[in-house]
């Protein structure tokens, strides 16, 4: 009963044995490697679009790397109030961005609406030095609520943005989950809606700890590596990094162990409407969020089910929590198995 | 013949054997698993003192958190001139300490002397609010010469930096090389002289990526999670990293690889002395630099060897590199076999 | 018919001859003149408390000090969505603060209300280093819709602040605005209430260029003349600031200045509507905020009328601004003439 | 007997009288009044070459925003180690620059000789992204130690830095004083040397507050003005730093009280030598340093007599401070009058 987040599963059998295949004689540190070198040209196919890449350890380092390289320190960058950048990254876009602000936007299922955006933007105060500048719009893919923007949204999102002069990045910690689901190749799902920079995440897909930042305009290069090494996300032993996301995209192992979440995640729902307890939002990637009573909530952690109480304001309208009731998350990942949810269900009937 | 550098070996097998043991089952992300939780204690039985434990993939992270949070943004850092935090990770610190200074000092073999360091500390700028405060003295051990402080330098110069308020920080990317060959423990290595922060580096040693910030003084804990965390060095699948660090300390297997290496070393300026080319400074850790023809140089990289060239004022004084010759740096590490010195002279004679 | 903004007045003519005075014979540079000496004293004898002032040339600064003084680079600092140093500053807190974050909070009438504070304190995500510290609660008196928190509403979020650990802070480029109309004095408006720092503004009430950060516990002098001088904000011929200051203070020049200030908004509010255009909001400083017909708005501009439109998400419940009207902010100051609001009205009616 | 620093000088009779008329009626804030709008067409004629100018308070301020504006905070720039922005300022470079890196040169007199930058552009560790690059050389014209760059050792600095793609900087507080000696127009002492962008002085040279940043390139403008808004240096009765820079420019005012200020220091330097005393470094400026024994420098200070001790590692070869000695500075101003020098040498006399 582990569904406390995608990253309290361990790394996924293939990417392990690619580390352990990596671990061959020598090769030169700081990406002066083999299989770094490779990779670049294997995420072009993937995406079937130049892009410039760069692995970072960390999500919150390829999030905040980007924003920073996209956007002056006066620059604003428009998200959504409750995306992980904004809330649970103590700050690393401000920090990376010498200052940069993120200006938060509200709306149900984490989701900026168009029309949330057209208001923003409206509303940005304009002329003279008094006021930063709108640089980024960041979306997050799958959200953070486990809902998803659907294509079209993210174009005329994203035209909305280049009208303004901002470049579009989104945050893919769960890019995958998202993918598999709406059934979109990267391309479709990425440069071809006018995606601009994506955080390219591998970690909550099953890997050590490895993310790319891809840009999809490779003239965006010029001074990322500098931006990278001194932010000390530049691995030393570069080739494991590298090693890990080349296992991850081989044979479509990225889009296999997302599918596999995504299951495990709706099969899970299934249950716990079955027995009472809805999903609040869609489940579109691979996360539940549901309402449990306080009582129930308290036997089940004590049965030993691991899994994280959840704030938003972004509830379907009509959707309260009673004072008594309290909103989870629950997440499925690679490592999930099919028994889990019965497993669960099971403990709820239990309790 | 790879002698690039420390960092083009792999990971020591073990330390990849425990990754694989901790991938077992499921652990909460961000250090709130199990062995994240026993390695601090681990620490403080190694250095018997109290110590606040910090886990970062980079060593570069190491240094510039640690820096960070004991100087304040005017907070000058002097460190001599040629050390890696000082040349190579791209400003560094400079970027996590908010704008602080590095105030860079000379001395032979990449050592800061006694007389050198109270020289500076006399010429420093003092008065009102015009000058950067003195904040912290950095040194490395095993030095970028592959040199090492004898305790009682560290001792005086860590007494004189106390002495005006400063603190120290030593970067131990090399740290296991340097104490297997003074024969100390952990502890009189560092705060029984005086040490108050020690980047711990096992990356160079034998891990995939992990390194340690040590504080010796447990109350500088404050406000460094967030630090890590807002610089993109908090891993989500923390157990990771931890287990790395545990296994690297389990059973003195530090202690053992880093002696390993420096044997190595020791065989590998010993048959180049041989052949006529001696190291210019003692070899005291795991790295042997020599001074090598040009035309040398260059067929032994036809030969395949790797190895890199090496910039320094902090020659001996009468060892000059003359216009047809280039000083070279070798690096023995955990990997390097007892052969390979052989086979490096073999291809010397060879050419 | 100068209402564009109190900056558009010129010096005060005592305060300019204060610097004509300063001017006689030498001085020592950077706060080392008499002026300055003792110009902390008659702070803390008005404030009636010890203080720490530091004198910087513009309310920018002297936020932006401030805020980066009482909050760590990971802190977190609320203030109303619509306030100065959120909007109008292109993001001044978060460059001088290392990339700390502004938590907009919103409000009617530019205020942030107990309820809205405590509501925000309790969103706040909690545990864990993801996220940012709360440091500080910003207030600004007078606000920028001309209107004030009355000395109960100070305390009471003073108190909710300081139990969560939070410091408060006051922008205070209107201070004296907001004091003459409550009858406060200075001590009763500030730390008797619970305000911790201040930024004292002089140059809006009638100085060239020159306001102060006033830290209610001296204690927080340190480091703060490092961080001024850093900024840049360390005046060297300081002497010409100071005596912007001791001018603006001696013989409550200041209280007169705004006296005259608010009087002349009051007079404004009352003329206009007179003629059907009543303040939107009380009129509690020297700012009137009013709806005008966009062909009006055009034709006082055309007749030469100075002043600015304005945008807000906090008009009082039941007040909308059509498409075609416009809010506009009328700003009176020390140098508006009390028949000034008689020939706008006079505009208003040729019109 | 004031000879502390320029800055202890007062305002210049005119600027004052400028800053009085300036005062007459309204004006728009933050550089939209008319005397701000017709400045940079003033020094577009002046330098004979387009600029964009931004004025700020404070030399440091004009500075760090030149270097933050020109270099990346992975950028280096050379500059001397005695330099001002290098020793003064309390590391604003560094803060204002998101971290960049100043490497100090050495060299006789405060001056970088075209050899000393030569050898250090050698010395540069290139290759790779560990590095910081080379974005600036800055110069201080003139000097700190009151010396010279020949305008054929500009043009020289500047090819090279060129070539290497740096741009060049000069700290000009005492631009003026270096111009009137040299006999050189201010385009003949900038950009047809190479200079890219310049911190115009005027505080030292007579104003109250008031520098420029003058880019002689105005594609650079694109930027600036948020930057310097968001360092809180954009004043808001902005027409008062741009009367003072009219004022200082009008009718040449500028180089008539620098060459007055020169004169008296010529005349200082004369009668110095004659008790014995003369200049160690030429006086090619407004400054004077000598050697005086520390029994003289402590009746000359008894008798009132202001000036700083000075500290150097570039004094002349065979230039030796005894330990009974003192350097120390004495700075004339456009306010030291012809007496002044004899006074003083009577109190040397005396003493």
């Amino acid at each position: 009963m582990h569904f406390a987040s995608d990253n309290a599963a361990g790394i996924a059998p293939a990417i392990l044995a690619a580390i352990g295949q990596a671990n061959e004689g020598f090769a030169l540190g700081y990406g002066e490697d083999a299989i770094t070198k490779r990779l670049e040209r294997r995420f072009a196919e993937i995406f079937e679009h130049e892009v410039a890449a760069f692995l970072v350890p960390t999500g919150t380092a390829a999030n905040a790397l980007a924003l920073a390289h996209i956007a002056p320190p006066w620059g604003a960058v428009l998200c959504h109030e409750e995306c992980h950048l904004a809330v649970d990254e103590c700050g690393a876009p401000e920090f990376f961005g010498g200052g940069l602000k993120l200006i938060p936007l509200q709306g149900e299922a984490c989701k900026i609406s168009v029309a949330a955006f057209e208001a923003a933007l409206k509303r940005l105060p304009t002329g003279g030095p008094h006021h930063v500048t709108p640089a980024a719009l960041s979306l997050t893919q799958a959200t953070e609520a486990g809902t998803l923007y659907r294509p079209d949204e993210i174009s005329r999102l994203a035209a909305l943005a280049h009208a303004d002069k901002m470049l579009v990045h989104v945050d893919g910690a769960r890019f995958a989950n998202a993918l598999v689901r709406q059934k979109l190749s990267p391309a479709a799902a990425t440069w071809k809606l006018g995606v601009d920079v994506l955080s390219f995440g591998a970690t909550k897909g099953g890997a050590l700890a490895a993310e790319a930042v891809l840009f999809f305009d490779p003239m965006r290069r010029a001074g990322m590596a500098e931006r990278r090494k001194r932010g000390g996300h530049l691995l030393s032993k570069h080739r494991f990094i590298a090693a890990q996301i080349e296992a991850y995209l081989a044979d479509d192992l990225w889009l296999t162990l997302a599918r596999h979440a995504n299951t495990m995640a709706d099969r899970l729902a299934e249950r716990l409407a079955a027995v009472g307890y809805p999903p609040v939002w869609p489940v579109e990637a691979n996360e539940v969020f549901a309402k449990f009573p306080r009582a129930l909530d308290r036997r089940l952690k004590q049965a030993g089910a691991s899994y994280h109480p959840w704030q938003t304001n972004g509830l379907p309208a009509g959707v309260m929590i009673a004072p008594d009731e309290v909103l989870v998350r629950l997440v499925a990942s690679f490592a999930t198995r099919a028994e889990d949810a019965e497993e669960f269900v099971e403990a709820i009937r239990g309790a």
